[in-house]
């Protein structure tokens, strides 16, 4: 596993001084990037945290060895996991967001002027004080005066809360160890319950690639609780396989995931578009597959 | 650039005995593969040809140092540049493609009922002769009784040629060294001359996360000799960036993009569907710009 050893590679287009990180992806693959400096470097209760300063995709945020976010590529999934449940409700005011604490879910939820209120239940602080301070472009709504952010366990809150909500959206870890909750037919129906009646629900699901098998459980066990889940797809640079997947799912077998089209605080989005919107629906057959369709 | 040295690799994982071959995208990130057989090592009049046997992608292709194709993800890729441009014409009979050497093009091909007959044209025999030693399930169709394989440089092929032909791909390898001819306005021209009036040409045209800057030039070209070029996307986990794209150009302005529905010889696609075709053309704002559109 040392690449000096392979003739390959081209060692001398790496600064002296820095050093590679590498994900690994399935068994025997993965990405690298070379990296600058480590700015945050500390296990909290719950993982190990880390926020490095790459060549290429500027500072990158690692939670027990896994990228979560980069400033280079996040636009595309934090625009893709808020704006498609969000531009599929009509109004949607009461947001709330379970984990997410970079905070890239929020600044994309507050562009929908309807918003009146943000929840986001975090359950480790550490990861939204080190994302406030080095991460700014990524966390810079997590001081907006109409969010309500609360550290704590999304499973309790979800099971206890009296709220109810008009959009859920569920920016997770992969699902494994204290992240596996968020992915149970338990979790869904307390998701379910707390949701208005024309509510949706949103979920980053894996990747296709590599996540095969966990993405077709996850699958299972949503369409069981749901009346009605799609998936979707987007390109995600720095994720296994380069294509990420995600569920929508509405409370009410009665609504239709239509575009409510409307206009955005800020026009810019760098990915996601109405077109996009539908487009991301069309599923390889592979995928189908996958998701036990057709 | 020693993993070793990094605190954050497991490094564990690799079997003994392994090395890792590692390809950069940008300066300073990439993907690495964890190779357990060289299989083919050579140097050819044009360039250096590996065929190695990697721990998650099966047998892998590479080019001067740049993946090509490997046995697991090479049908997004094939399915795409192929299946497009083919179901977009409306009776493909005489299909011209060329590079391509590893022979994934003209499989796809001859699952279209229609063809009667597919003139490769590949610059480097030992491409050809590696992938029908080392990658039989793609190059499986090299041996077909209606291809005409030539070892030529297409540039000059396309300059000379009396034929003519129904669909035109383009399988290049990246647009440098030899194969950047593949993207000059003369080629472009001389491509659209050996078209049928109703004719279509397709090529890959790099991806837009790493190079950008060359599909806007590549972009900007055909578009002044083809009346006219849509682009689409597609997901390819082994190329930089993990999304691809590919230009669609007709030689008749009146040429519509429209799908010709047919049933395959081979109906069990992976990646392409005509769902997917319609889809793979809604580009994402960012890839928008890089192309000069809106």
């Amino acid at each position: 596993m040392d690449l000096k050893s392979s003739p390959f590679v081209p060692n001398d287009n790496i600064p002296k001084g820095s050093f590679t990180f590498a994900e690994f992806h399935g068994s025997g693959t993965g990405l690298f990037f070379s990296v600058k400096k480590v700015l945050f470097y500390e296990k909290s209760k719950f993982q190990e945290i880390q926020i490095v300063e790459t060549e290429e995709y500027g500072k990158m945020l690692i939670l027990d060895g896994a990228v979560q976010t980069t400033e280079r590529d996040e636009f595309i999934y934090h625009e893709m996991l808020v704006h498609v449940p969000m531009f599929s409700h009509p109004e949607p005011k009461n947001i709330l967001v379970i984990g997410g604490g970079d905070g890239g879910c929020v600044r994309e939820i507050f562009k929908h002027k309807s918003v009146e209120k943000v929840t986001m239940v975090e359950i480790d602080k550490m990861v939204v004080d080190s994302a406030m301070k080095f991460l700014p472009s990524i966390s810079s709504e997590l001081g907006h005066p109409k969010l309500d952010l609360r550290i704590e366990d999304a499973v309790k809150f979800v099971r206890r809360s009296s709220l109810s909500f008009d959009v859920i959206i569920v920016d997770s870890t992969d699902p494994v160890g204290f992240a596996s909750p968020l992915t149970t037919e338990s979790f869904f129906r307390s998701s379910k319950r707390i949701l208005k009646e024309n509510g949706i629900y949103a979920a980053q699901t894996q990747g296709p690639f590599f996540e095969s098998k966990s993405m077709g459980i996850i699958s299972k066990k949503i369409r069981k609780i749901f009346p009605r889940t799609s998936f979707y797809l987007a390109n995600t640079p720095t994720y296994p396989g380069g294509m990420w997947s995600f569920a929508l799912s509405c409370k009410n077998s009665k609504s239709d995931f239509k575009i409510h089209p409307r206009i955005l605080k800020c026009k810019d989005l760098k990915y996601y578009s109405n077109e996009i919107h539908y487009a991301s629906f069309a599923l390889p057959p592979y995928v189908k597959r996958i998701l036990g369709e057709k």
